[in-house]
């Protein structure tokens, strides 16, 4: 296992040991950390785990047990090492394997939240798996599609439970529609812009498993530079923990 | 019919009249006709056009003829009263019909815009019509639901063209599921809040009727009010022209 760096997302305090030739956490990463409200009591899961930056810094938010699932052993190796690393053997749990596979470990209705930074782009024609197949499929849906991801969210979660989710603007009416037939619902949804004149760049969710209607609040923008391109007093908190 | 007011959406020129007691145009009418940019030939469609203040302004933006499809007669009639008093009985047609029946009057695959300012609310136990039926009809889906319009839209436009719609963000994951089920995509997607520290409390959707996916921009908020309730720049020019 090659290790070449060690970070810590915000003021969490947790160690996340990275190899960044394979993939390593980004923006999306810490907005999606700060964004979810992990249950206090029962169990959480991080689908697509990666090497299991959010998963692992969610232990400084909640005493619940934390599942990572992951199917590349690379990043899931890496988990293992900064579960091991932060002592949090007795808290967070690494899975490596396919999230269709998840019923192995996870029984179904059982879990309080789940969050998740899924595989952004389809596969087309512009897909580059040659470079660097770990970061492609952590990028491309080539082992798990939006459908996948969001019927395992629906099967694992406890009705009226929350999962957490960062995503692409550009899909955001199939992401709705798919989660649509699976029973899920939008409540909260922020959009996250690089200034507050350009197009939103990415968008946080809040979404619960539920039967019934759910009214969906589209709160302010988060706006990473101002007009001078310094931080926002917001995104510098959130980034930088001050 | 009673006419208790003549008003003016921004800079367009046309005069609407209208009857406060019944239901008078408000900020979702002044924004979306700013937001819609219709074809500048062929042939447009307001649905849902109340005393027709979206459709008729249009022809400040486009000679194509254009459309005004309401149920309510009350309304049809004031319409059809503005489209004479502007001299534009060549180019603004009345329709008082249901939407439903809109291809008595108009050929599917055949129209190059449509905009709509729908009915916001679902009918539930808190749906009050008793004191004012128009108002009601207007608000409410009483006579039309989202499902009904999406389809409409679906059946009149050309592939490829643009509707605009003005709607709640209550509501979105709901919109889009319909949308899809109609072959209708978001293209462009823009939220208003009154304060930029406000949630959203109305989205403007530019969308298209296509078989291939597209990919939607969610462009810089409009915000109405500055931190000292002030109009914003573009607010006002929005509104006040200036």
């Amino acid at each position: 296992m090659s290790i070449n760096s060690q970070d810590v997302i915000s003021n969490s305090g947790i160690i996340i040991n990275q190899d960044k030739e394979l993939y390593s956490f980004n923006l999306d990463t810490i907005l999606l950390y700060n964004f979810a409200k992990p249950a206090k009591k029962g169990k959480i899961v991080d689908l697509c785990a990666g090497n299991g930056a959010i998963g692992l810094s969610l232990a400084a938010k909640t005493k619940a047990p934390i599942y990572l699932v992951e199917i590349q052993k690379q990043l899931a190796d890496l988990s293992q090492k900064s579960i091991a690393e932060n002592h949090l053997e007795q808290q967070v749990y690494s899975i490596n394997d396919d999230l269709k596979n998840i019923q192995k470990y996870i029984d179904h209705d059982t879990v309080d939240t789940v969050v998740c930074n899924p595989p952004y782009f389809k596969l087309g024609d512009k897909t580059v798996i040659k470079d660097n197949p770990v970061l492609a499929i952590a990028r491309h849906e080539l082992k798990a599609n939006l459908t996948d991801i969001l019927s395992t969210i629906k099967v694992v979660l406890k009705e009226n439970s929350h999962a957490y989710l960062v995503y692409r603007p550009e899909r955001l009416s199939e992401l709705f529609s798919i989660m649509t037939q699976q029973r899920l619902q939008p409540k909260k949804m922020r959009f996250v812009r690089t200034t507050k004149s350009k197009d939103a760049n990415l968008v946080l969710l809040d979404l619960i498993k539920t039967v019934k209607e759910a009214s969906l609040k589209v709160e302010p923008d988060l706006v990473i530079y101002d007009d001078q391109h310094r931080l926002t007093k917001e995104a510098s908190l959130i980034i930088n923990g001050k």
